[in-house]
């Protein structure tokens, strides 16, 4: 988070003057210049409707946007030479077009300023992300269908407190996913429809007296309109503080099946087999396959929130317009950003990669009494028991088979009916986990049926 | 946050056993009961499904439901007897059902559990509570807009850094707010609508094979549809994710005009004068009115962003389904949701009381050199000077102005000439406050004619 | 951690007119009643000191500190009526107090403000809060203590990421919670010594004209001296921000332990049995025997951070010296602390109470060649090939039981040679877990003989 | 926050197949090459203890120890060629000591792992920064011990809410922010002392079963012991989240201070002048002198706070021992440790340079009724009146002076004794500023003798 040259410098920090503490603590270039794309998205756009509105003429905006795209060529190429004395990214464009173009370049910065420029550019950068977030998610998403179409009716224990419930299907479990993305996708969506508007010409902070056209500038670079207050335009950092609540929420999600991968690739459960891609092994024990990508992204959870915790805390109570608290908004959203593109891409990978490892997932699915509620429904369904009568019965079943060390299924008849006289052979189909799970037919449950019906329904979406 | 009985208990917390440890740690009825209208509103709805599909007969769903009605009844008249044994308001809810109707209670529990049961309940709470901020949000906005529309074309200092930058309209600077709690209003829009699926029918994790209907129990209760995945309906909690982070959003530009209040009141600015409603005296100096609410939801923002972490550490890495860290997540809701509504509505009547001091904004918005960007913005326009150019020559006549001690209007026609021959009288046109604001014609800008327009905008869309 | 009071009111809120508003954001008696023995202590003792150095009479004196006992009485057995229109419990003691005593009543505000009183009573509060951690926390290291005793040499994996690495011993890692709860006493002591600064007698913000004797009353009230600047006294709140880090970093350690216990209680793991006392059952399934009690001290560490987070965001960039902000202070620091007690008297019941299956435990020690790193080590120690060297020696070796289907002990002195030729039966001697742990008698090692070194260290201590 | 190189990468990220993804989130060479120096003085350590207790040869040892000294200045001096294929610095000093010493350079890794080699190198870095933090510390309390020498009997007005309260002395106020920044000073130690055990040895979690000597390295590392726990050592990153919640307790106190120099430096207030170095300005208003450096320091609290967020959140629930997700532990420090250090010597150098308005100052520590409090407290002393009596009588006569248009001061012997008939001419002597502070004798007032009294008293304690 931090470049080796302010580092060096601050190992040396005592003998450095104030000057030199003051350029450190001010200067914004070391990781604005990432924004070097949409500010000169930003400026081009503006110089053209400077010269629509007649505000400089057509051929210093020529010039000007001829400029820029020379500019912009260097920093691609890596020729230009950021200067720290020159502050930020804009600075820096604006006197590198000057050496480039000459005279013209001192017409670009007529009717805004560095407070609507840096909300553009920003906004610009943040609005990429979310394209990026979306495709991302989308991808992931796909990946995870991939996994549920294959394993619709490949039964695995569910699990509340992670203690066996009750016999569910893999691919119900990777569409509870799919359905936890899906709402990422959702909330990023919206976002973006709402923080797509231009802070261009709102200037200072009051507007300004050039008769600039807002519109124009807005529809360039596209944005749906102009943001409609000068003040809040240059001052509002909602959509950077909504991009951070959006990853969070995303990356608990990630967090919470990063846990699973983690705890199902144990030697105690050995649920799923993850790639070597996308573990690390030990020079010792080959055995040993480390899931460090699904810590890591597990992990990514504290770093994403932590930028949205810095953002909030620079953010409250500051009052309006632009305060220089703000320039602390574009590392903590760029680390955000990084890391959520990231552990995103991590886990589609190991995703795409891992096996299911179907025979230790029955296994564990057939164990620990987990068709007991399945007995309960049938002692309701057919002997018509209240349902809390009918967990009794379920109880003392239960505890028979467990003093038998048994399991249900393998209850004779007769035991069945010295707690109920009443139950009949037809009880033990519902006692199979395959029948179990084939007989959660409720909308959303976790039959194949059920499962495949969401899978069909969420590939006509992505 | 902690109610008189545990803390007494807790005082001799030494004394008390493991089973007074575990149940006070583990039951939820002290603040689930807030949910209790909630709970039996879903419980009728669920009722009247199980009939309909012929789980239970129609007079067993009557007397169910009939029996509701008098719990409620007596839940909101006062004379319901809480138990902690019975742990939850679900709980609760059913034990004085079966008091009340015998038999046909034990039914009701059918194709359903506590886990979807909670899911329902909650999400019907925090819908209420996103209603009651759209309420609120727009309450706030029209006094805002009222403000806004008194004090159109009163003039009073921009500022940025908290320095003197250009003179802006009061309208302006109300309109700013409008646009953060318009933006505030339709993420609270967005969630409401993200979050309106119904858990109900989930049953513990699986789904249930109950003939169950669940988009009939979905509509009853106003969802626009069932939750798909029943492992993610009973584990997802992004509906109270989304509501704190929506909330903590909002915080921060209340928190934001709660800081410039504190600082307008202050003897050294008098912008406003706050009414003594929403003040505290002091018992000595009467001159003295403390801007207590300002301050108190300043800080709320703290307290709604710490449920928002609170929450978030909660949820951090959980594997699916059920886990019995998620009941935490209700007291951490319940009270930011209270001290939103409690902001929101302080700050509302804050706004409707408040007086802007005229003099005082219009003497501070013409002090300061508050027009030299006008100056600079003639030079561009009137003498076709470069930006950066102009730029230069109004520095020199701000420094003259300030080494005679007076402000740029009071500067001679020859005074500026001997900065640029070129200036003419016309200049002075620009230099006053009045013509600054109206000039800033800009589409946002703060002109009160686009202030009006943004005004008349605005009153159309709440 | 809202009351049903309040509630009501919010939830009819658009009746209530400003006033009601402005009481509902405004009162803290709802909460600070908390301190109400602490205000009375730190009154009593002033009334004391007024008296000692003739600012009072003794007789006035006299009254007021009796008086004052006979308010605590009635708070104590409950028939004291707070009231909110007197705002806060200092008010409505000194209310009562009046009414109990009359006249002398009003001369015990002499010499102070609320602003230091209100400062001195939650110091006073928290600093039995710190006692309270410090007893928890002893009684927890002792029950860890009695584990580590009882298993010091039962073996049993140890892990990293989840995956088995070496074996370990029980008491070893019991031992390191005990390392870890060490460093929290460790904490708790630091921050008690620190805050013990009496803020009594800075008055508003400024000290007083009166001749009071602040020694005297710090004396009294157990600090260790007066707080030595009267502005820092009213406006500090770190003790309030150190005790939430304190208890922050305590309740990680606790999410640690309790994410164990959650994932060995597992029907993967079997590592431990939990008591039913700390565990809650299913009316269905009887072997389901849920850890709610680790989940929710696992979840407990949220709250707590979240009170921190919401501490810090109040006092972020408040002028000096009282705001009201600062109100925000008590109902963060009263739930923190309420949760953290809590959490450890459940944590010391849970560890108290829970079996160690040591057969699981030693099956699982010994499975995935987790002696590996031992051959490795003889490797080195007696063959003296550099550990590098011995790394890949070892890896063959791993690799040639795997495919065998065995443990590395399985294999003959020939498959041995067969990878390195040196290799001599002498090997076998360290490929036994019991051999494994008792070699790793380095410093802190896991040893038996190690662990009890440290155990015997421990009792010592606490 | 980000490098420019993992950005390339991931602005093509879809391009890039698994392993580039996978390495992406894996090495953590980009950062961690800043603990290069603590990496190789624990080597040097480890090696020269193998040696004296017989693992190595002294040969082997000599020349490890001399080769880590030629990789340490090769990455002084730029250099050295770091490799992510390597992963981290410990690989890739190992790596190139191989080819600078060959053979010798494979029995350095004995009797440890990268498990403790990690913590013991994070530790040593967070130990210097510890040390930084002291001398940024005292330095800034030397600064605002020369500003409050200088104006130890300067009046100002001290603010409650922000409202004038009473006056107080420049002085004093300086010595406030003293105190905090001395608890700060206080927490450093403590957190220092702490954590100042060495890993060094715990290998990868169990301990080592060669004969190492872990006090020995523990000594040579300047640690004060070893660390007893070998698990826990591995683990533990209690030292980190100590660091950073001291370090944002600290970052408060600086951004109060911050906030205050924000107010101040106002065209309101205008009690502080900020040096043009610590101040940018603008390009048109030359009167305009942004506070830039103090909006920055109030700013980086919440960086700070973030980065303590991030690593909570990480820690929360890990098992035992390492997990991969605490490799995300060093960004989060080292960026807050860069900040914390940037901003005390900003604030340093800010204080150093700022200039006190005392015209401005005493003008408005005057005004306001500042001295009501005295004259309260006058007739309490003088005339006997109880407290809460002489409050009534003073406001009264606020309210006719205000009546009045004047200051108390202003008021006639009659307009006073119309009030109280007893009131005397000397009452005239507490109603000066100067007299108001002179009185507020009480150990830690405002009085200037108070001041210099704790100003003498550290002085001799910095």
């Amino acid at each position: 988070m931090t470049d080796q040259s302010s580092n060096q410098m601050w190992g040396g920090r005592f003998a450095a003057g104030p000057d030199a503490i003051m350029e450190a603590i001010n200067a914004s270039i070391g990781f604005d210049q990432r924004m070097a794309a949409q500010d000169i998205a930003g400026s081009r756009a503006h110089a053209a409707m400077l010269a629509a509105t007649g505000v400089i003429t057509d051929s210093d905006a020529q010039a000007i946007r001829e400029g820029l795209l020379t500019v912009l060529s260097e920093i691609k190429n890596g020729t230009f030479q950021f200067s720290t004395a020159l502050e930020d990214i804009h600075m820096n464009v604006e006197a590198r077009l000057k050496e480039v173009i000459g005279e013209p370049a001192g017409r670009l910065h007529t009717g805004r300023s560095r407070n609507d420029q840096v909300a553009t550019d920003f906004k610009l950068w943040v609005r990429d992300q979310l394209d990026a977030a979306e495709t991302g998610l989308l991808a992931l998403i796909r990946a995870l269908l991939a996994q549920a179409e294959a394993g619709a009716d490949w039964v695995m224990p569910g699990f509340t407190h992670l203690q066996t419930a009750q016999p569910v299907t893999w691919g119900h479990h990777m569409m509870a996913y799919v359905e936890m993305f899906g709402r990422d996708l959702s909330r990023v969506r919206d976002a973006r429809a709402r923080m797509n508007e231009s802070p261009l010409g709102a200037a200072a902070l009051a507007g300004t007296s050039f008769p600039i056209d807002r519109h124009m500038t807005a529809e360039a670079l596209g944005f749906d309109r102009p943001a409609a207050n000068s003040l809040d335009a240059v001052s509002d950092r909602d959509f950077a503080l909504e991009f951070l609540s959006t990853a969070s929420i995303c990356a608990v999600h990630l967090s919470r099946f990063a846990e699973e991968l983690v705890i199902w690739s144990s030697a105690q459960f050995r649920f799923v087999t993850l790639s070597d891609r996308f573990s690390t092994g030990s020079s010792i024990m080959p055995q040993k396959k480390n899931p460090d990508a699904a810590e890591l992204i597990r992990a990514k959870v504290g770093r994403i929130y932590g930028a949205n915790t810095a953002l909030m805390m620079v953010m409250k109570g500051l009052p309006l317009a632009y305060s220089k608290d703000m320039q602390e908004d574009k590392e903590q959203v760029f680390d955000a950003a990084d890391n959520w593109m990231l552990a995103l891409a991590a886990m589609e990978g190991m995703v795409k990669d891992m096996t299911a490892n179907r025979d230790s997932l029955a296994a564990a699915a057939g164990s620990g009494f987990s068709t007991a509620t399945d007995l309960a429904d049938w002692l309701v369904r057919v002997l018509g028991l209240p349902f809390r009568d009918a967990h009794h019965v379920t109880g003392s079943l239960v505890a028979m088979a467990e003093s038998k060390d048994c399991e249900l299924p393998d209850l004779t008849l007769e035991d069945m009916q010295s707690v109920h006289a009443d139950i009949i052979d037809d009880v033990y189909s519902v006692l199979t986990v395959e029948n179990s799970v084939n007989s959660r037919q409720s909308y959303g449950g976790t039959a194949p049926d059920q499962v495949r019906a969401q899978i069909k329904r969420w590939k006509a979406l992505v």
